[in-house]
Order: structure tokens, then C-alpha cells, then sequence
């Protein structure tokens, strides 16, 4: 049978999504042991996207086969049970055996927080950014239009050659702001949508709009830096605390 | 100079908010080393109320007798300077040579935040305390009611001499629900208000609306114990973790 996972957790203390030492603690590591457990032989566990270290998840997708038969209510519990709480399994759901959450997978969400303070809030801390200079939200704004739309992102992305293309369609990219739990920190969120993400391009895209609201970056250099694919008119990558998957779309 | 702080603090590590033991990490503890060693002496600071082990604090108002001259922004940003991450100081004000945080408080505000989902989220494990069966909420409205007002609160609170008398006016009992972040989770929060709080009293009314929401507890049981003050009538008393301190009151 071939179980969809849905899977929330708090990157803060692992080494990203994907496995790679033995010493160092990832998410896919985690599910992998947990799952082998409860197959009793090695199974394998795939993600529908690799997040970096420090990248939190509310909704990361993941498939694997098993020939154990459980229900889905079942496994989930079992798999939580044998999980440290900064990661949790929320929904299990039983898929078409040719199901892969990574080649079925049409698009993402993504939101980068920005705790807008001159201090950090302790409740913030883990999941959010911290920015004490003023923030014109209305600047940037106006400037993530002009991210919409495909464009080849070798300016907003890791120097990286084992992708076929750096074109990805961004549908949707939003800067919204609320007040903190407490009422008295100003939270700044950059929502964004594409078919498919670079290895950094939504952090990259959030610190160069954070750029942007600080006065940094004129609206004439982004555009640039779109057109151009030069990474050196970009602004620096935003810290990986304040990003988050928030969706994976399946057709 | 008078100063009067307010702070936030992730309580998960703290051993609660009064100094005791050297050994144990405690708020003021480390607020008094950051303002002893910004005085170059040793003070003392006063809390509006303790708060114990693992209980949050959105809003916790302290006060210290400073001689140095510092503003209130510089004497924040020094104080922060000094402190980890999961205790801050939000504002500094001067305030009056008599203001006492503790003596001058006229009430306070607690949020008892709780989970109810048949898995905990990463993002609230420090912050809730999570319910895996149904809770029926209309029924913790209705008992909510009678348990505002004037009472002797010896039925929810922990076993103590030292207090003059067990009397509190409990002012505000509000039972509201909301969706978590990733709408996938339903947070139940009480916020209870009153010009005291005996210890454990806010844990112990979050218990006991807790166990009614479950279908335990009869607001006939509940008028009991709030009348007889047998504790025995009481629910346990909820976890620490879904506690906040939100708001202390002066005039």
C-alpha cells in the first residue's frame, strides 16, 4: 500500500529534509527510521521537495510504500509515537500505488515571516526573522509584481547546475503584515507560489524585498536582476528561521 | 530611577519566574544578573507575580531601582543584550519612586491555550496542551459563568497558609476557538481575568473547564466545589505549558 504523509515540523534542530550523514539529524532520516521500525525492514521515504536546514514545514509532503497492512488513523500514530515532538505526521492517506510526492507534485507555497521590531520575541524567535528597522510594506508590494510571471531565477537562486532549467512560474507573491499574539509586534509575511522552487529562490526573493521595504533596492535593480539572471544585483538571502512550506499541490 | 519592564518569556526552561536555588535557571534570576551587571552592583527586582515552571509570559511587568543614568531605549537594548533568547524586554518605562510591580498590580490577564487534535503540532508543543478527544465548548461557556465573581477559591488553587485570604474577584471567563496557523488544528483558549490569581488557580479553572468540555464534570459539581471549596470536587490541574501570562493591570 502506498501512504501520503503530510508532515508539520519545526526545522530549528535538523539539519534540513534531506538524509545525508548519519550524524546529522533530518526530517527524512527521522520518518525513515520511525517507518522502518514499524515495517520491520529498511524502507524508503520520499519527500516532495528538499527543505534547508532551519526551514520549517507546515504541510510537507511525503509517500512510501509498505507492505505491512494499517490504517491510515493507525499509522499515523505509530509513526508520531516513534517521533521527537519537533516533527509530527497530520494526516495519512492512503494513494494510487504509482503516486510519488515528488514527481506528482505541481507547485508549492511558501511563507517567509518577518518579526518588524527592535526586539525579538521569544514566541517569534524560531519562526520568524527579526528586521528593527522600519519597513515600507507598501514599496514592496509595488515591487513583487514584478517578480509574477516565468522568468529564468538564476538571480535568485544557489549557484547550481544539476537542474535542467532555471525558468519556474511564480503565481503569486503577497506581502501582508499583522500584529504578534501579544499585540505589540509587527509581523511582515511574504507569501509566494510557483510550479516549482530553487534550491534558496524563496528566501532569496524575500530578502531582496526586505531589501526593497528598507529602502535598499529601487524597483529599477530588481526588475534588472530578473531580467539579467545576475545574482550580484540581488540582495542577500533572507535567514532560513523565517521560511516555511505551506502547501504542496497535487493535481 | 524607577524602571518598569515588561517582558516576554518562552517558560520551557525556566524553573518559573522567582529566584531560588542557584542551580535552577529562573526569569529573574537571569534579569537580575543582566541589571546587576549593567549597574555594575547588585539589584533587585521586583515581579508583578510569580509565575511557575513552564509557565509563558506575554506581558510580565517588573520593576528596578537603577542609579545609573540610561534611557529607557538604551537600558532595553543593554538589558537584551544580556539575556538568551527566550526572555526579552519589550518596554521600558520610568515610572514613579514608589511603583512597586507587585504591590500596584490591580489584576491580571492568563490564556490557557489548548490543542484539540489526535496530534500534537510542533509549532504549539511548547505553547498548549494538547486534548486528543472531542471537546464540546458550549458546554465550557456555560460553566464558564459560574465561576465569575467574588469567590473563596480554595477549591482551585494549591494548598498554601501563607495567602491573608482566598478570596478573588474573577472579573472575565471567556471560552473562544480558533483555527492554528496551518488551519489544520482547532485551539481552544480560555482567558481568564481577576484581580488575583491564587497559585495554581488559573491551571485549576483551565482543568476543570477542561474536563467539562469533555463531558466529566456537571455544572452542578463544578457550582459545588466553587461553593464548598473541596478540592476533591475540582478537576486536575492543566499542564504548565498552555499557560501565558498576558496582561497585568495598574491604574
Amino acid at each position: 500500500m502506498n501512504f501520503k504523509l503530510t508532515l508539520q515540523y519545526d526545522g530549528t534542530d535538523f539539519h534540513g529534509w534531506q538524509m545525508q550523514l548519519p550524524s546529522q539529524r533530518t526530517v527524512q532520516g527521522e520518518l525513515t527510521r520511525a517507518l522502518s521500525v514499524i515495517e520491520g525492514r529498511a524502507v524508503v521515504v520520499h519527500g516532495a521537495g528538499r527543505t534547508d536546514a532551519g526551514v520549517h514545514a507546515e504541510a510537507q509532503v511525503a509517500n512510501v510504500r509498505l507492505q505491512r497492512a494499517i490504517t491510515p488513523e493507525k499509522l499515523r500514530a505509530a509513526i508520531n509515537g516513534n517521533l521527537a515532538r519537533d516533527v509530527r505526521v497530520v494526516e495519512v492517506q492512503t494513494v494510487a500505488d504509482d503516486f510519488h510526492a515528488r514527481f506528482a507534485a505541481r507547485g508549492k507555497t511558501y511563507r517567509y515571516c518577518i518579526f518588524n521590531a527592535p526586539y525579538m520575541s521569544p514566541f517569534y524567535a524560531r519562526y520568524a526573522h527579526q528586521e528593527a528597522r522600519p519597513i515600507d510594506i507598501e514599496r514592496m508590494r509595488h515591487a513583487a509584481r514584478l517578480f509574477l510571471g516565468a522568468h529564468d531565477w538564476r538571480a535568485f537562486s544557489a549557484a547550481q547546475t544539476r537542474v535542467r532549467t532555471h525558468v519556474r512560474n511564480l503565481t503569486k507573491l503577497d506581502v501582508t503584515e499583522r500584529w504578534s499574539m501579544s499585540g505589540r509586534g509587527r509581523l511582515i509575511e511574504i507569501t509566494a507560489s510557483a510550479d516549482g522552487f530553487l534550491r534558496y529562490m524563496a528566501r532569496s526573493i524575500a530578502g531582496t524585498l526586505l531589501a526593497v521595504g528598507r529602502g535598499e533596492l529601487s524597483d529599477e535593480i530588481v526588475a534588472r536582476a530578473i531580467r539579467s539572471g545576475d545574482r550580484a544585483l540581488a540582495a542577500a538571502t533572507a535567514p532560513a528561521c523565517g521560511l516555511t512550506l505551506t502547501h504542496v499541490y497535487y493535481e
